[in-house]
């Protein structure tokens, strides 16, 4: 009974989630629907390819992710499996799966072409109902992906959201704003380590090892300055900003029960920079 | 494992829709639950039976199809179910199932009676808890329609949304602005031949074949005038509107990566002429 | 095939619910996800823990029902988990399970410290995922509650809603309003006797026995007072404001077909009156 997790920017109000759900279960009835969201902003591809990224970890590998975020729907852009040892990928060809790619030791594409993996008839407005449901549910069901297609080795990638790693300073952006005005950035991935933090990979492969001391550093976005990085919202009066690593690792601007969005007028995009104890990162540096 | 799906107006803010699978699963624990959209607009009857027309063609025939928007729960309007070779419908008999009933050879309902097969207390307001989420689970799992209560012959039937096909044009309206901003119409259901499109009945039954030529078209609404008909988004810039073909078949008006229904300023009942070139019209009435 | 029920303040646009049912399916992957609601209004406790009084009882009492509202995620708190008669209930200890536990005659609670049953890293700001979906996760899949923490007898509890039972009224508050606009209060919880109604427990234990006539009750709230308490929203014409016993059996204040909140400028915390013919009650105790 593998997992078959759905990504869309299609909403709720309409049946076009519905209808994906019943050509997945017409082809395999067996197969454990998730819904990761519907709520991607629309054609908003880097939202989607990054919320895959803090999403997939914690599926098992046999899971089957559908993502059908695509402004291309029509085009020439080609339609993608993917298989990974960290689940299998299906959606359209376009940098969705940009950086859960960069994150895997090795993975294998295909373009899917075969008719008898689709919908008898496809339409030009809707391959998440008449190409990829149809394909995920197979790969669920246990067709082999190479049947899907031909081999495909160079799927579209997206940039990297900012992230420059200095002596000095990390630099970043702000990627979005969650449901409760929490700023996720590009500043990551951190985890703790006593009262440090290492930074891991994100995004692209990283040479060599930084820890940063989290109560030196501050954080500078939109005008703000934010002195240290906290563990908990707890660490701050009620109403106040705080920066603090997030549930995926990633830098985070918060207001303690409060909107951090709202409140500091950052929106996508915006620079974050990471100050760092100099001494601190030199020291971390000879370890 | 029969497929039982859910369509309110319910919202998800409220505990009602979770209340509904509660009782439902009590009763039939092995269904599978899908989700069609729980965003209908309050007591909007006409959207929830477009929806169902558009959505129950992608679901296994065995499927029950639970609807609840229901403005006059609690008055004399019976409850009803009824059995096609479309799938399996439980409602309120306000006219949801008037455009599924239309397109189906046969069909049989009975008004749900028994009070077997309810909740052993039925409260004035909330008959999708009480009467209607247990009715389609005893369907569901396998009680005979016929034991719900006495046949009944005569449902609620809906007006047709406005289509009219004359030899220069077909008329029709703006149905509703999807997730998208995309403004789907009445007009249509066509289906792609080449550069034609051929008309299928929709709403109710339909004589005569009608095909038309997609490029010498031209669609007007709201004071806009669209040419052509396209397949694709990609066949326009981004930022211009274009008329297309929707994923269920009806014409849609929408804007590439953009917002119709924002842009050009129509509503649910704006009227939409698609012209026709006559010469192309009278040529496809020949062949 | 037990059930797990989900019931957050995550909303649905971020990956967070998608990456709980993650983990628990990977701890159960027999488990029925059924989701209550993820819009609880941010740290809005109270809500939660009165949306699930009205739920509880639609689900079989062996379901495992995870709720995370958590604004004191990282401090303190304790991580909760309660077997009652109703259901087991795994959340943060703030007070969301206050009211189910004032209705059920025995329960046992432990604080959910065993590191076996939690993700192996725990972070800071996200429990739901590294501590309440595991421990709901094991639970459902028949782990003993005892195993995962040390008995907890004090519980925290939220103050109840204002209710006050007088021989001329009833006092309450609205709680909060719902997707159609209806103010549902804390007067209740009733249920009807021909044309009186019997006032049962809710929030705390009440002692006597309660019993009003509906026709000649008055509501007033927020400078409006309304005659009788009605079955149905069509006992009065189309947008006229009513009061009615609502599906879980607390008094309500609709507009039919409309919206009582926007109509009568009523929010969480406006106080409601209950004025109930003195005769009728004295009537009724006598009984």
């Amino acid at each position: 009974m593998p997992i078959l997790t759905l990504l869309t920017d299609f909403g709720t109000q309409d049946e076009y989630v519905g209808v994906m759900k019943g050509v997945i279960l017409s082809i395999a009835p067996d197969v454990r629907l998730v819904d990761l969201s519907h709520q991607i902003p629309p054609q908003d591809v880097r939202r989607a390819a990054f919320l895959l990224t803090s999403a997939v970890p914690y599926f098992p590998p046999d899971t089957v992710h559908l993502a059908v975020v695509d402004p291309g729907v029509g085009t020439e852009r080609r339609p993608l499996a993917v298989r990974t040892p960290a689940g299998t990928f299906v959606g359209p060809d376009n940098g969705l799966f940009s950086w859960v790619l960069a994150g895997v030791p090795e993975w294998v594409a295909v373009e899917i072409r075969e008719p008898a993996y689709r919908l008898p008839h496809v339409s030009f407005t809707f391959h998440g109902r008449d190409i990829f449901a149809p394909a995920a549910a197979y790969l669920a069901a246990g067709v082999p992906l190479e049947r899907l297609g031909p081999r495909l080795t160079d799927p579209v990638r997206l940039p990297s959201p900012r992230l420059e790693v200095r002596d000095d300073a990390i630099e970043g952006e702000v990627l979005y704003a969650d449901r409760f005005g929490n700023l996720v950035t590009s500043v990551g991935r951190f985890s703790w380590d006593g009262d440090r933090l290492q930074l891991a990979p994100a995004f692209r492969p990283m040479s060599g090892e930084v820890t940063i001391g989290a109560t030196a550093a501050r954080v500078a976005l939109a005008g703000a300055e934010l002195r240290g990085i906290r563990r908990t919202y707890g660490e701050v009066a009620v109403g106040e900003p705080l920066a603090l690593v997030g549930s995926s690792g990633f830098l985070e601007i918060a207001v303690r029960q409060g909107n951090a969005a709202a409140t500091l007028d950052a929106v996508p995009g915006t620079p974050v920079t990471l100050w760092v104890c100099t001494a601190e990162t030199q020291g971390a540096q000879g370890r």
